[in-house]
């Protein structure tokens, strides 16, 4: 069975996605915390921290003389100048104009990448591949998400040393001073005598580095990383805590593929297996609507708009030419009110149940694609917020968003905090009642605002 | 290097377990969730429960003409009536009467039995052999609390079926009637074409079964299971459920096992690695005494005093003998006051932090033995709270205690949670501050107790 087929079948993909059986969206393999989450949470603000991204993404490898034109075809991004030794923030939309997915593009070689990211991006770069380009590609399968004592053996690991001690833990291991190139350029490290690949990144203002090599030596370097840290801090980052620092750094990773809808995308729909991504995904939140489409998010809604490169041809652009940008939502952090959110937090034990949608902590989502309703005083819908949880570095419950352009910053909003009816049949919702959480719209990366730039109405506020 | 020798350079044996680097006690392996801990929870009251056993604990296979005289010699149980094909909760002592710790043994044939618990008894019972018994000693080691990727291997699998509907699951998956036998009686059952060995256990009334196998037929017993529980509404248990499943059935799983004084066991703790359990397990909560003796448990403490039997001779014995039985402390389940429990989980917002220490959820407990004062209204210590957490079907903190004998159900105490001036070393503390948490004395395994049975002091209530 294909996906399309399972649409045909379901009638409603909405209520298919919504009613997805697979489960929240785990960060696998990874141990759930080394210490404790709030301190390792706290290690990439105050010292250093190594987060282990070996597992819960594909790695695409692309190459041959067509790699650059498949990604020029399918990418906003230009190419006009993408360097080898570089990285690009990759972004491909669907014929409608609505994001795919996302995820890093490293160019090796002149002929050579590798894409990282979930599923989507990686199976329609797949499946363009195949119509007609010259081009090889091998796939990387994210890790089980429950390995349960099985062997798990990937092609790379990928670590990140973050933090404003990650630039001397680097310069420790590798045995003298690394250059600070330019973010997004890449580069070679020596750790315990093996040259491994770099990309420079960065967290809060404080360089840092992405770094991967071949799985098999994955204990040796991470081992060393550890020892040489230690002076400086370092903690690794478990996977509670990790699946958590994205609320602090603004990227949002969950966007619905959009590729649901599209008569020209059903020989897509047909390629994809019942049990792609695309198929079995998990659709969370209180928005809810018929149409599957009003889930699609454009890359100025997710804050991709400075990717949009109309110099070059490629599979949307016709839809994005004819898109306003300055009317789009854009992206913020919602910052959450604290007593509300005790409110969430204290529900399990109330005795007058049902209570409301669990807010597990770091990580509240509670499906692969969340999407929750933000409301202004007068109940409208201003807004999607996009994937929420608890940063302990600020002492509160952050989402990231996507906003109407006329939402200011520093506006309060409410958040519709689980699902309607009772909830949908997902294996992580229990039956509960909604909850509407007030929120201060905030910049994305978070930056908190000050309290007397904002008013407990803003559309009062603003219209005063 | 030894305990011994670990003992004697840290000065302090409190303190060294108090800021032991160990971390939580990991339930491993099994996975954190299958649904959600709520849903998997409540399965065990409402339908049925698969919980998978196999790795959190070690089995010490114990065989030869002398196993009977070793099980004997060491446990405060008789063995007049240790029928082959039984089980019995066996329960060792040091000779100054502490417990060492508590599992469940088997009777497997006359000189075979398997011991199935934490690694403290496994131990004492491997040191003692060697002092002039003919046995036979295997180990099969708990598994690593992170696997990280590694694979797992053990010698067997572990499970239970539990709940109203497990009987129905066990008989559909036998393929016709299985006979109910006493508790703790053993038998057969065949799964997938596979003999597997059973334990007739129960929980909350219902009847149920712990069965185990080679763990080459783990995967096809468990999925067939699964299989034959679906129309029952039998749940895999995750680990996070798995966990707190004690505080509904009154077993308490983490007595501090008490070897680290008596002049007596220095042959033993020389014996004992720096790596052992003993020597590195974590001391955790608000009861913070100088000497480690005052977190020794006898067995009465426990709710283990009817399995006192003075039938025999056995280590501590004497010192069982001393003792006046009525006037020791006795369990009981503390049902956490909702308020209380509400401000603790709320805490994480809490923008006036430091907060209280983390009550995770559904497993509040951060060292691998836990102990928090219990004090009365005018702040006497008349208990101590051992294991803490969450049920999901009574909506209630619980935790496992033992209180003073003149403590009656219903009383109302308070239960300090968090450490003395801002929290130990220990991996899993953050700086925090105290919170004494009202709660209700009530019965071990826990049921409600009426309203009306209690007042806001208990002390005043009876003293009326």
């Amino acid at each position: 069975m294909n996906l399309q087929e399972v649409l045909d079948r379901a009638g409603s993909t909405v209520q298919l996605l919504r009613d997805s059986q697979l489960g929240a969206y785990i960060y696998p393999v990874v141990p759930s915390e080394f210490t404790n989450f709030r301190r390792e949470v706290k290690a990439w603000q105050d010292t250093a921290a190594l987060f282990d991204q070996s597992h819960h993404m594909v790695n695409l490898f692309i190459s041959g003389k067509d790699a650059l034109k498949l990604i020029s075809d399918t990418g906003i991004n230009s190419v006009a100048k993408f360097a080898v030794d570089t990285a690009k923030q990759f972004v491909p939309i669907s014929p409608e104009g609505g994001v795919i997915g996302d995820g890093i593009l490293f160019r090796l070689a002149e002929d050579q990448f590798i894409f990282v990211g979930r599923a989507p991006v990686a199976n329609w770069l797949t499946y363009h591949a195949q119509q007609g380009y010259d081009v090889d590609l091998r796939l990387d399968q994210r890790s089980p998400s429950r390995p349960y004592g099985k062997q798990v053996t990937r092609d790379l690991w990928r670590f990140q040393i973050q933090g404003p001690r990650a630039w001397e833990v680097i310069e420790k291991v590798n045995g003298g001073t690394v250059e600070q190139v330019k973010f997004f350029r890449m580069g070679h490290l020596t750790i315990a005598g093996e040259k491994v690949r770099t990309l420079r990144h960065g967290m809060a203002g404080a360089p840092g580095l992405e770094i991967w090599g071949p799985y098999e030596t994955y204990d040796k370097v991470r081992d060393t990383i550890l020892e040489a840290g230690r002076e400086f801090g370092l903690e690794p980052a478990g996977a509670r805590a990790y699946s958590c620092n994205t609320l602090e750094s603004g990227w949002i990773p969950s966007p619905l593929p959009a590729i649901y809808t599209s008569e020209e995308l059903r020989p897509y729909r047909e390629w994809l297996g019942a049990d792609s991504y695309e198929a079995t995904n998990a659709l969370a939140g209180s928005f809810v609507s018929d149409r599957i489409e009003d889930y699609y998010l454009n890359p100025w809604e997710l804050g991709y708009g400075s990717f949009v490169k109309f110099d070059h041809d490629f599979i949307g652009r016709d839809a994005l030419q004819a898109i306003d940008a300055a009317q789009q939502r854009r992206k913020v952090t919602l910052a959450w009110n604290h007593e509300d959110v005790g409110k969430l937090l204290a529900s399990p034990v109330d005795p007058d149940g049902p209570g409301y949608q669990f807010f597990d902590l770091p990580n509240a989502n509670y499906g692969s694609s969340n999407f929750d309703s933000i409301v202004d005083a007068d109940g409208n819908t201003v807004g999607l917020s996009l994937f929420t949880g608890y940063s302990a570095n600020e002492r509160k419950a952050l989402s990231l968003a996507t906003v109407n352009p006329d939402v200011p910053l520093g506006a309060e909003v409410r958040v519709i905090w689980g699902e309607p009816d009772g909830g949908s049949r997902k294996t992580t919702v229990q039956p509960h009642e909604q909850f509407a959480v007030r929120a201060i719209v905030s910049p994305a990366p978070y930056s908190v605002m000050a309290r007397d730039s904002y008013h407990a109405g803003w559309r009062t506020a603003v219209s005063v």
